[in-house]
């Protein structure tokens, strides 16, 4: 434990490294000219068959090969997929992906502010704001993709450009936007309309308040009552790493990251008692999508589907020791593709830590205050992206019980709209600040799990909390008090096609019916259980509805095949959603069998955002949270192993306490030594009286 | 900051002092004689108008009396309540509460294993069950209330006792549940009744699996794998304390503690700079029932409303440092009658403490990367109170950004009863292992919010996340992405009576109608966020649902008034809901007003069980939380001012850095040196090159 070795070989589940990454570089660009625009240079997944042969036999079974999935612009912004093999290298397949539009990569977005700022009619608009022409470097825009914009159709790549400005250069632009929205070419890389609102709102005259030192000084400086709170791990982790493998407290699982995902976790396994169990093959955030909720023309277009059109991967932070996390942290870079061909990296792209997780289990008995108390430990891995205003922290935390715990937090500055001092919000929005209105917003993620409960054949049950069918008075209820879990078979994927129920607390069961409990005789099960389920509430048949039908319902189960990975389409940008990627491609006529085979589930959950003033200029992290909790997957507790703080027994404590277990931490003290009646040195102390009178324990 | 003061004379809020809990006792066996069971004697809680008068003026209004409620059982198992002021001692109510019975304590439930374990009728049971005579030392018994049963009715004070063996005293007894119950009479102090159940379940001869330190040993022994997470605070705590007042991040409120609901939060005020803003009057857990869901006789009696009924004050753990929690510790001791009319105290009752909360907010300028990251510290007051099987660990998490987060955790002992091996559970409970079945069950709480927000004329809104009337393709919602969040008005108690809808994700907003928020122009607000919200199974009619009426509905809302502080009533046990007690009876025929007046909400939460093998035979700790959010409360975000760990501007980077802000945690280390690029010492490095593509930053 507690040790790091770098491999040498790659895992096959391991991003491509910079020499991947170069040499299926070099390979295209022998083929088809250096006038190519690199959009995606990315690890090509194993085809799973070999791949699940290769991990149940890694010295015999043939290692699955390198090969890189290649996307690229050519001139005339001909869009190609390809694939390349690294290891001889050589093009295996080389498509022209018409009319589709690749990932919109950073340096795209770079490009657009530097052309918005020199066009003639947006400086126009500018002056019509109240700009002066002389202060076209004080105008910004966060440049996105158009999402879908019937008057352009999907041949010719676009971005459209929310513009803000800025009075200094370090004030926070969102107080300040501008009404208007300049579409930008990126073939062209030229202006090609503007978006000018009927009703005009010229640019803001409130002071700004901003969050930067300078300012926070200038109001009267920073709170100095925070004093330090130190963690520290002077024996080091107690996890091991081999190159991308992690192990920790009977979890095992490789951290891949990929350009669009980020962070993709894969063959987690679960050691019981010797027996290491599979349990998902691969968990991911899929994709996502923000629509806005303000119907006037053009904000319709403000629905980001983040990971596939600009890539929770390509936008992830550079993380920082006691900034993003606190401890003894292992950090993991991130490698990728230059637009024009070369590579770069992103240090520390993925943070590994441990924390405290408090009380694992306690129990104390009434009658003698014997008591067991065990505290919890969890790791996390995590990642920060930054999708324009918007940060998401996404962190996958394990837990020693055998629960993994996705867990997002939304943070950074909300997108912004001008207003005008009279204007009624129409409820589509909020005034969070003088002249701005921040629009209603969801935040919908798609949570992939390629299940492999005790192996790939899996069912997926709908459960439902309900009361007995049998009516009060009734011989078989006479007191009315009979309720149990409903189960539903998911046998296709149209049956799987759910919704969240709250008055039923529904969970999601992915069991492996093949293998039963030695107990419960229930099939061994891992449980979904997120009350972060939401509807999607634009309208059946809208543009969202249509470009992101994965979020249409909390959950879909589908059959697993090679290459279904984002439920939105291999190429969001752009998609019209006639017919919708994905999803309902994948699912047809929903007849397909998805009872004890190889199926991936597909979660929606998120939030709904109607802002406040309190989340202005920027939004305190808004937590949201799920588990993957293991159901009838043990014979019993996996953690009675994990060393408690302290444990005494009936025995014991007749015993005037011979044999009590105290292994409290000794670092922890009382807050006030002067007014605290306990001395703080015993721990647990009981005065082993057994009559429970007196004290607690 | 990081101080605490001793007061020498009470705060109105404060619990009664060991002195006072003796006078009141004194001044009652004066009056009525020293032959009492006192049950309760406990703050007989200030009269509002009175205490808001003297908390608006402390230095002009007069002082709330200090007055002690008083529960005793007199002679013959009549029951008294009394207040008898304690400034100038005397009893100034004195009534017999005929028919009704009071709390059981600690000490009651203490008395019923010896008299069963005596008891001829129980000796020939557990015969039958395969116990020997001689080994009636090993039976135990977990007494709890009867509940109510129709046969006994509510007059004769009972106890049911849940029957246990023990093969060795250290033996988890939950492993041998026994098949019949015991009743027993309190006044009598014998076992009046037994039920038997017509199929009959032998003692289990399953070999245990235990829990506690050898029985670990002799398994293989603890797992060495987990290195120590020290935290500590060499600067001392962040917070104040004077008596029972508390200041922390702007926050400032004064904690009780109740024989019944345990941690009671008062005058919960926020410091918004410089205006002390009230919030909550009063927070608190009020009630709770556990119902399980087992229709079969006699295990409808098992749906403890365990405040009500036990109390989650007298039930308290004395908690331990380093064990419970970790860091700088404050502790509050608790002081309670015992039932013989001495004073008996729990040490460390409840824990304060501080712990480091994460990434409060983080922004980075996608163009050059500048960077603002602060991390957020949160306040626990906690404790922890055992009833019988279960742990209940109860934390009231303050935020720096105004939030307030109730969380309770669930750990402890599943409540179990025998089965026989080829005995079929009907889906009304789980084998969880050989011979044990443990019932379905709901865990369902009442948080009592007194709401004060800025002031106490307060409404309670229902937000529900809707789409836009208008169909897709209308000129108003043409692209079909309208949503709003709809505001319906509980202007009444019946209108407010409500329950969750997850398809809206709703929530409930408790707004000061005649207080606008300055940018938003709505209601400054407190909004309830409970996705935890859960139905109620016990059918309607049932004797769950009578006796716990408060439990039906997600939300009550009522017009406040002196001494309505508990939803199922204030004497608990053996109600028989015919007619329920407390919340039905005070919204009365649902046409009182509640709108823009002094409310109080009350919502139901909680969890509903299936038990799993993996929960036994010790339950790793289940958490439930939800949250009351400032909205549209502040004008701003309000911790801007907290301390950032790093922050650069876009200026900044432009002069080389020059001026960046680092002040970044410099105990935290790479876990492992020899693997990762980077070496840790500085943080947040950015290139300041501004091209965003070579590093996040």
């Amino acid at each position: 434990m507690g040790a790091a070795t770098v491999t040498d070989t790659p895992h096959p589940f391991d991003p491509l490294s910079l020499d991947e990454i170069e040499t299926a570089i070099a390979v295209v660009r022998k083929a088809h000219g250096i006038d190519l625009y690199f959009n995606v240079v990315a690890l090509h997944e194993p085809r799973k068959a070999e791949m699940t042969a290769w991990l149940a036999a890694p010295e015999s079974a043939p290692r699955p090969q390198r090969i890189a999935d290649v996307v690229v612009i050519a001139p005339g912004n001909k869009v190609f997929d390809g694939l390349v093999t690294l290891d001889e290298p050589k093009i295996i397949k080389w498509e022209l992906a018409d009319g589709e539009q690749p990932i919109i990569t950073m340096e795209e977005l770079q490009l657009v502010e530097h052309i918005v700022r020199k066009d003639p009619k947006v400086i126009e608009q500018c002056v019509i704001s109240g700009i002066s022409v002389d202060d076209m470097d004080k105008v910004f825009c966060d440049p996105w993709t158009i999402g879908y914009d019937e008057r352009f159709g999907s041949s010719v790549r676009l971005q459209q450009a929310l513009m803000y400005y800025r009075p200094h250069i370090d004030t926070c632009q969102y107080q300040y936007p501008l009404d208007f929205c300049p579409i930008y070419d990126a073939d062209k890389m030229e202006i090609i309309a503007i978006d000018i609102p009927e009703v005009r709102r010229p640019l803001s005259t409130a002071p700004a308040v901003d969050y930067h030192p300078a300012a926070v000084e200038a109001r009267g400086g920073y709170r100095n009552n925070l004093k330090p709170i130190n963690i520290s791990q002077p024996e080091g982790v107690s996890f091991s790493v081999t190159g991308r493998e992690i192990e920790w407290q009977n979890w095992k699982f490789h951290i891949g990251f990929s350009y669009r995902e980020g962070i993709v976790l894969n063959n987690i396994t679960f050691n019981d008692k010797g027996n290491v169990r599979p349990i998902f093959y691969r968990l991911s955030l899929a994709e996502m999508v923000v629509p806005y909720g303000n119907p006037e023309h053009p904000h319709q277009r403000k629905h980001a589907l983040d990971q596939g059109e600009y890539g929770a991967g390509y936008m992830a932070n550079s993380l920082s020791l006691g900034c993003d996390c606190k401890g003894a942290i292992h950090y993991l870079d991130a490698h990728f593709p230059t637009r024009n061909g070369q590579s770069r990296t992103i240090k520390n792209a993925i943070c590994i830590h441990e924390e405290d997780a408090g009380i694992l289990f306690k129990h104390t008995d009434f009658r003698d205050d014997s008591v067991i108390v065990t505290r919890g430990r969890k790791l996390i891995v995590q990642q920060i992206f930054t999708a324009a205003n918007y940060e998401y922290v996404v962190a996958w935390v394990f837990h020693q019980d055998g629960t993994i715990q996705p867990e997002i937090k939304l943070t950074g500055i909300l997108n912004t709209y001008a207003m005008n001092a009279d204007e009624d919000t129409h409820g589509w929005g909020t005034q969070v600040f003088p002249g701005v209105n921040a629009h209603n917003h969801q935040h919908l993620f798609c949570l992939r799990v390629d299940a492999n409960v005790d192996g790939p054949d899996n069912t997926v049950f709908v459960n439902d909390a309900v009361p007995g069918e049998a009516a009060v008075g009734s011989p078989e209820n006479y007191y009315g008090n009979a309720f149990y879990s409903k189960r539903t078979k998911l046998a296709t994927t149209g049956e799987a096609i759910t919704d969240y129920n709250g008055a039923t607390s529904r969970t999601w069961e992915i069991c492996n019916p093949n293998k039963l409990n030695p107990y419960s005789k229930k099939p061994v099960s891992y449980k979904l259980v997120s009350r972060e389920a939401l509807t999607m509430l634009p309208k059946e048949g809208s543009l969202v509805w249509k470009r992101a039908a994965f979020a249409r319902h909390a959950v879909h189960v589908t059959k697993y095949r090679d290459d279904q990975l984002w439920p939105a389409g291999r190429h969001v940008p752009q998609t019209s959603g006639e017919p919708s990627k994905g999803l309902p491609e994948w699912i047809g006529d929903g007849s397909e069998s998805i009872d004890n085979t190889d199926v991936v589930l597909w979660h929606t959950f998120g939030v709904t955002h109607f802002p406040s003033p309190e989340d202005f200029p920027i939004m305190p992290a808004e937590p949201m949270t799920l588990l993957l909790r293991p159901r009838n997957f043990f014979a019993g507790n996996p953690v009675m192993d994990v060393p408690p703080s302290y444990a005494s027994t009936p025995s014991q404590l007749l015993a005037q306490g011979s044999g009590v277990l105290d292994a409290a931490d000794k670092i922890s003290k009382l807050a006030f030594s002067n007014v605290n009646g306990s001395n703080g040195d015993s721990c647990c102390a009981t005065d082993g009286n057994g009559n429970g009178v007196s004290n607690g324990h």
